[in-house]
């Protein structure tokens, strides 16, 4: 097992990474304030992986609350349920929720976990590898609003992360891929090096080496976490870690929550990045096509949807969290492994971008 | 004008208190990062004061956002509409929401600035006596739940409470005694000699004589901002602001949100509480009396509604959040002036207390 920390001043909390880790009740139980546990769930996750972490939990008060699969049920009724649960149970402030399933069970269950008696404990118990690898890690928490993916959300830090690794043997290949569009973001914006080992190691990630995974996964995490230490509410650099994601929500937002999965979004996104990188001059057309090169080998799509036009992509950022002030801002590539925030770029070559 | 401080750290921020202060841009101003202001109030409020809050802050891209009126309304799906309105206007991080209204229309907005893209700012101006002398400071924000008031929400402080007492013209005499009840929960818990200056000046009060108003309203909300400042997350001393809201809760949710006012539910609280004193031998008969009588001179009821039997009211009791791990805890009266968090009284003597 491997442990990171993500320091934050008395919400610093532990990332435990490892084979089997969901099972070990030692790893819930220094997290625990009281006796009552309440594991938020779904349909998919919940017949794997729900008994185990029952058992793991054996002589506390556990009850469970099971939400429909899917970035569509992301929704303000849908996360209600989770409080009906908690009130039917009367759980009180000091109960503990568990986020067991994947992005969109961590967001809603963090988010109920904010907001439930303003604001209670909660363990993330990631499920997928985008879960692991990115909406695990650094308090934000969500649901959606039909005209806009997050827009409704807190920060919440939970009190640990555990990554069982062995939940991505049971993995479908395009949640797979959806995960590594997240790790390699990281890359993008930090580790031309990492970029490098992934590109290298892309087939044994595919073929879910558990060596490679994991140690795809602590490199994320750890990039994560530094990040999320420096600037917890982004108020400046943690925006770097939405490198493709304005991009990508548009394509969300854009063909109805679901129809794409986020990771697959957010892959078109980098490659936008990239391509609006080379019209302001900061990437070559090769690093472009080295670019969609590496997002393709990771089974992952690198243009928009026909669908989406230009017009309609630009009228769908404009609602973005990061549009400050009228202004766009995007996240863009300097050089492949560095990453900037920027609003100068000519909506000109936005529009090219996208078309 | 009369200028209060909450003292939070990064966090503080004012209490303005005076005549037509609603209509004082200069009050506003330096608490708005943007140009983007969104007023949330509703159809009872909102015919009286938008007008000259929107005069106040002309040349800002003002919206508004207007709820049905009463507690009621204070729901989950009421409360979504915000967010709405928001959505549809494009408002940005950066905006600011300005809750103008009781404390129902506090405790949504802010709880709305709360979530809003994870967190923006807002402004209160209460313009009922109730939400000038308490919901309006301190942070506390939230909806309510069929199962329980107030069990969704969060700690989100505002940029800067102003209470305008000229609004107090036009309240409804019930909502002016509502508020007292509030006001005199202040004097039973922390201060005898407030107690018996609201004993002498009830009439006055009654009467809407401005000054004795503004006297009272500066001297409640100065204890609620000493207590906010010691215990901004009710970890502790804060609790004790919530003499007679565990009984007062149970009324609410018993009755049916909005059959009572919030303060006439918290006057018969506290009257609860003072006969549950008693029967621990903290408080004499002749104070349990003394106590009555200065709540039904403000015009509050007393005593239990027949249809809520003591029974009931335990039930409704266990679901409030004051329960820690099973334990029901309530702020009880040591002396008329000096309130204290127990959990030490026998079932046997709630329940007489309850009949």
């Amino acid at each position: 097992m491997k442990t990171l920390q993500v320091a934050l001043g008395a919400r610093s909390y532990p990332i435990y990474i490892g084979a089997g880790l969901l099972a070990r009740h030692e790893l819930y139980r220094p997290h625990l304030r009281g006796c009552q546990v309440m594991i938020v769930t779904n349909e998919t996750v919940g017949p794997l992986y729900l008994e185990s972490v029952q058992a793991a939990l054996q002589s506390l008060d556990v009850r469970s609350s099971i939400l429909p699969d899917g970035e569509c049920y992301k929704t303000l009724d849908v996360w209600a349920r989770i409080f009906d649960d908690l009130l039917a149970a009367r759980f009180a402030r000091d109960c503990t929720l568990i986020a067991l399933g994947g992005g969109v069970i961590g967001d809603m269950a963090g988010f109920a976990a904010a907001c439930y008696q303003r604001g209670i404990d909660f363990i993330q118990v990631p499920t997928t590898l985008l879960a692991q690898v990115d909406s695990s890690v650094g308090g934000k928490t969500g649901i959606n609003h039909p005209a806009g993916k997050n827009m409704i959300g807190a920060f919440h830090q939970p009190r640990a992360v555990i990554v069982d690794t062995e939940t991505l043997k049971t993995l479908p290949d395009r949640e797979l891929s959806a995960g590594l569009a997240e790790v390699l973001k990281y890359g993008f914006i930090r580790d031309a090096g990492f970029l490098v080992w992934l590109e290298s190691n892309m087939s044994r990630l595919l073929a879910r080496d558990p060596e490679a995974l994991s140690l795809a996964i602590e490199r994320s995490c750890q990039i994560k976490a530094e990040i999320v230490a420096e600037d917890e509410r982004e108020s400046g650099n943690r925006a770097l870690l939405n490198l493709g994601h304005t991009f990508g929500h548009a394509i969300e937002t854009g063909l109805g929550y679901g129809a794409w999965l986020h990771g697959e979004a957010v892959a078109v996104g980098i490659c936008l990045a990239a391509a609006l990188s080379a019209r302001l001059g900061w990437l070559t057309d090769a690093e472009v096509e080295h670019t969609r090169r590496l997002i393709a080998a990771a089974g992952l799509p690198t243009y928009l949807p026909q669908e989406l036009t230009p017009e309609r992509m630009l009228e769908l950022m404009a609602v973005d969290k990061k549009v400050l002030g009228g202004q766009l801002r995007l996240v863009l590539l300097r050089h492949l492994g560095e990453a900037v925030i920027t609003s100068t770029f000519g909506e000109d070559a936005l529009y090219a971008s996208l078309a």
